[in-house]
């Protein structure tokens, strides 16, 4: 019921629903209206009331929300179907063991907190309160070698939508760490499962660092959240309206056969091309140059002895002041 | 206890075993001894007793066992743990799930029959008792783009197996069907499940129609099975050491960096290169000549005008009588 009144104050956009007709729609008297917009305003809803016009929602407070998120969303795809978790090990398993249980293509799993939240190759990422910790499921029909190109696409999608809602600069770092000021805010972890011609699910996750403070950020790591590098705090269901439309636009350029726009794309907001890097691989490193993104994910770089390399599993890190090409 | 006793009499290589070796060893009763041999026997192994020599087990004899199985295996990896089972609904599925409970790289799952035995892309697989119906796990440390190597590989290493063990004459059908004569004898439905950088984990499916009568295999497929091909019964426990056996050399040599020498096996056994064949892809089927196969696992064909084309996902059929090319 608390979700129908939502849904009805939103579909109002902001103006004053009155008593009278929340009670005629939903079938309940007005002073049980009363009791409801009350138990929202304690779960942290912003709703004002006044005696002749009625009932408004502020629409960005109180938890996430489904009818919130999918109000004026306008993607066909992208968060069709939402699952919003107070707290869980991590979005990509709730998210996997939906895949697996058959969930739509487009659904979005959703979490408060993340108490088990991993960036690549299982390595922590912490999840606290405040950020955005997101999973969406994709059964795009694609085979294996295609999961690169959607891993691309993700983080394109997450550093233009921040930027589009905080004017925050933020740039992709190979293969796919979202960067603002050469600190890591955000991070995709993309998880497949199917047959090599016919891929079963795809789990992107997505980490932003969106409303945390110094003290919710991990020390050993060079890192930021929107909220302390813009000096004010994101609105949650923007930035995630955002990243769900951009990513339903990126995939359908990618679906076009557009992969090369959508590389260019990358290319624009890679926070290090034609850049010095340091390569971790197979535990060496070596300095190189990165040049550029290949049709396949790889990076491909430039080795001391002029040789180029396409890298696929190393990590680069950026090389003191000339990490900050292309970049600010 | 049973296993104990075939593990013992499986060690002496077809030698006969005293009642009162057997009793010390395993510390029970000579009578007890006799209780399980006659046991043993029961379940279906040959088991020859001789009152001054004692007990001797034909090898080939009883239901897969992973003492039978390991006896003289001779592999590092593959097949270092065996987990036996009667009836599944598919091997591929026990073998997720396991894998996805921390499994060990090289383990194999074994069944009897399958109930819900699949075939690539969901379709049926028919498997009744008397067929091979195995999964191996693989932990490979690979990336994406490397399944495709996988799977290849594994087709040689079945359609290498089928050759040593009974002299049939197995040919590969891209991707991975095993033929005899043009008909279907065995395939391979690879699942993966990982990051795009760090697979987490393969499953190798490996279906092979071994003591298949007429009336098991499905009438609408031109399909066949190793016995009625040869004419005799197929041991299982040696086909599945040999595919055992070919598929650990075969990993080695794609992980020394040796996918050119795999291809080259591959090619080696392709019951159609430079034939004409049918692509069926997008619903759309037309006319091409199978020209190689490419490292990526993409099958080239040359399309009517000239042009190479790799196919990733199509599927091919060969064209009447040329569809023998390269073959038998």
């Amino acid at each position: 019921m608390r979700e129908k009144i939502l849904g009805l104050l939103l579909a109002r956009g902001g103006e004053f629903v009155s008593g009278e007709e929340l009670s005629k729609v939903l079938g309940i008297s007005r002073a049980g209206v009363w009791k409801h917009i009350s138990h929202l305003r304690e779960e942290g809803y912003s709703i004002a009331s006044q005696t002749r016009l009625g009932h408004r929602l502020e629409r960005n407070s109180g938890p996430l929300n489904k009818y919130v998120l999918g109000h004026n969303l306008g993607t066909a795809k992208m968060g069709r179907e939402f699952v919003i978790r107070h707290e869980v090990s991590s979005t990509n398993e709730v998210a996997k063991e939906l895949a697996r249980a058959g969930a739509l293509d487009g659904t979005v799993v959703l979490a408060e907190t993340q108490n088990g939240g991993r960036g690549r190759r299982g390595r922590q990422w912490l999840s606290p309160q405040g950020g955005i910790w997101l999973s969406v499921i994709l059964r795009p029909g694609l085979e294996l070698k295609d999961v690169a190109s959607y891993t691309l696409l993700a983080g394109v999608a997450v550093a233009l939508a921040i930027n589009k809602v905080t004017g925050l600069k933020a740039g992709i770092k190979w293969p796919n760490d979202i960067l603002i000021r050469n600190k890591k805010v955000g991070g995709i972890l993309a998880e497949v499962f199917g047959e090599w011609q016919a891929v079963d699910f795809l789990v992107i996750g997505i980490g932003v660092n969106a409303n945390l403070g110094e003290q919710d950020l991990p020390p050993e790591v060079m890192a930021a959240s929107l909220s302390l590098e813009s000096g004010r705090p994101v609105l949650p269901v923007d930035l995630i309206q955002a990243m769900l439309r951009e990513l339903e636009r990126l995939e359908q350029l990618l679906l076009a056969g557009k992969l090369s726009e959508v590389l260019a794309e990358w290319r624009s907001m890679a926070v290090c091309l034609n850049c010095a890097v340091v390569v971790k691989e197979h535990k060496e490193e070596w300095l190189a140059e990165s040049i550029d993104i290949a049709e396949d994910g790889a990076l491909i770089v430039k080795t001391a002895d002029n040789r180029l390399v396409k890298l696929y599993s190393g990590e680069v890190s950026l090389r003191g002041s000339r990490g900050d090409y292309n970049f600010n």
